[in-house]
């Protein structure tokens, strides 16, 4: 068994998705997803003197946006591709993601993981039907792993963003938000590898051409910032954040996407981001994890000019462990 | 100033409320709550083998159903009646939705929390502009210091469930819920004092008079199961239970509509409620306080034959102290 299959997929060509690619993926992830609600709250925009609304992707199966995207690129697969089965890596919520795609379209999905992944993603993704090979927490393992599952399976690669099928699937969110809330001034989403900011900032700037793209990133994981800033895909410099779904880099594609289309990066503190959270928890009752919540923070915490302003924003994700709730303190 | 303005209230006359009585209220109070969604969750169907309808009143505004039944006695009182305000005594939810549905109207609230009353709730009241007066944590201390407030002032008092008004407020979260699911086999509340079973009871037998309806209780804070056992209120003998917000006893009003309309009180044990409080946060990716979880408790903890069946669940709230979240272990 060879990878040639994979690399004539079309999941794996790498080619921008443009409107109406993320229209199709819409209709083909529609009977599969969650059209998840948008919340509003009184007490925020009082809070912020803006309008906030925000899309509630923690809300989304497996608990994250990363569904839309790992359905797009599942169900866009051939069935003489789709046959022998998915593969990818991943220690977070694309990992879930695929596994359940998968499972829906009735294929295996192989996960390499890296061994020090948090125990509740780990099983979420065994409760998915996904077969789990545990990796080293590098990215020559991680990679060695993918391929030598891919060379005994023969199943198709699905990256976490550096795929048009995932990047379509991710710009859904924001079609739904603007369909729901058509005259919003600013959109935010939180960029790691830029799967999720490419594929709103595409939908965004068709659907309303006028509007601000914002990306929010934790200052301690500030690399899409910096690329923007370099012109250059810059490496990850430190990456101790709480956010841990956003330690990835951008890959040429989300970047050439990104130059294109994003107005802003704008960064948030630790600090900032846990007290975000917590508000978060209290005023809207939702469970948003902290790389969910790094698009609410550079809002709540006005890192931009948001007084007046009607602005989107993507909650990307709830899960993590409950056992290591960062602002509680036990009493049992 | 006496209190005998108080008595004549219709808002203090002992009947219980209609249907058509729950009807008005929803009209009165649609213009100020929210219309809070239904969610359900494949893997709580799956773990269940029934189909499961949250109601999700942790997400109504003030962060619980509170809020409708205080609106609705809010503004049904006159104008003369209302200038003056109103007074309450609740350690809890009560307390946030009068203090609310007060400053909508805009005239004061006067609030009797015991000192013991959880922080958060203390500056939830504080926040929607409620005047907090502290007792001591005993009925004399409490109702005294009623008392006191109404003599000084004038304001009417909104008891927590010993009211129709309130009791018809409550009632439209079911009437809600059986609009958006028409066809419920079951329909499940938390029971405390019993306004919130109450009005669900008189709204569900109505809208579907084959429907079963159930109050959930915790098996430490007994007193309503034991009262429609023996047909008598009986009092509350041990109250320590997480689920702080039940721990009210019923009144003849609510125990004669209960006595009527509920087919059966289901008790549910202190880990039953944390097991059922975990699972709703890391799969429906809500935050429900202990005590508007009992309800989900004895569905998932199968206390009664769920097997097939279509089940409402209303989640009451969602109000509890981050720094003390039952089931978390401390990272910092």
């Amino acid at each position: 068994m060879t990878i040639t299959q994979n690399q004539q997929s079309p999941a794996t060509i790498a080619t921008a998705p443009d409107f109406a690619a993320i229209r199709s993926a819409h209709a083909r992830i529609r009977p599969h997803i969650h059209r998840t609600p948008v919340f509003t709250s009184e007490s925020l925009d009082a809070m912020t003197g803006a309008h906030l609304f925000f899309k509630c992707e923690n809300l989304q199966k497996t608990g994250s946006f990363k569904f839309r995207g790992a359905t797009n690129a599942v169900f866009s697969l051939t069935d003489a591709e789709a046959k022998l089965g998915v593969v990818t890596q991943s220690s977070g919520n694309h990992a879930g993601a695929i596994a359940l795609a998968a499972r829906r379209r009735g294929i295996p999905a192989w996960i390499v993981m890296p061994s020090t992944a948090p125990r509740a993603k780990r099983q979420a993704v065994e409760s998915y039907g996904g077969r789990v090979t545990e990796c080293e927490h590098n990215v020559a393992s991680r990679d060695a792993a993918c391929k030598a599952l891919q060379e005994k399976t023969g199943a198709v690669l699905i990256h976490p963003y550096n795929n048009p099928h995932v990047i379509a699937g991710q710009g859904t969110a924001a079609l739904e938000l603007l369909e729901d809330v058509p005259d919003l001034d600013i959109i935010v989403t939180p960029v790691s590898g830029g799967g999720l900011l490419s594929g709103t900032s595409i939908a965004a700037k068709t659907m309303r051409p006028q509007i601000r793209v914002v990306g929010a990133e934790p200052k301690n994981a500030d690399d899409a910032y910096r690329s923007l800033a370099s012109c250059k895909i810059e490496p990850a410099a430190k990456t101790e954040t709480i956010a841990d779904g956003l330690r990835a880099t951008l890959c040429p594609l989300t970047f050439s996407i990104l130059r294109e289309h994003v107005d802003e990066i704008a960064l948030v503190t630790e600090e900032e981001i846990l007290a975000a959270m917590r508000i978060l928890w209290e005023r809207l009752k939702l469970i948003v994890e902290p790389s969910g919540t790094v698009s609410a923070a550079i809002a709540i915490h006005k890192k931009f000019a948001v007084e007046g302003k009607r602005i989107g924003i993507i909650l990307s994700g709830g899960n993590l462990d409950l056992d290591q709730i960062p602002f509680a303190r036990a009493t049992q």
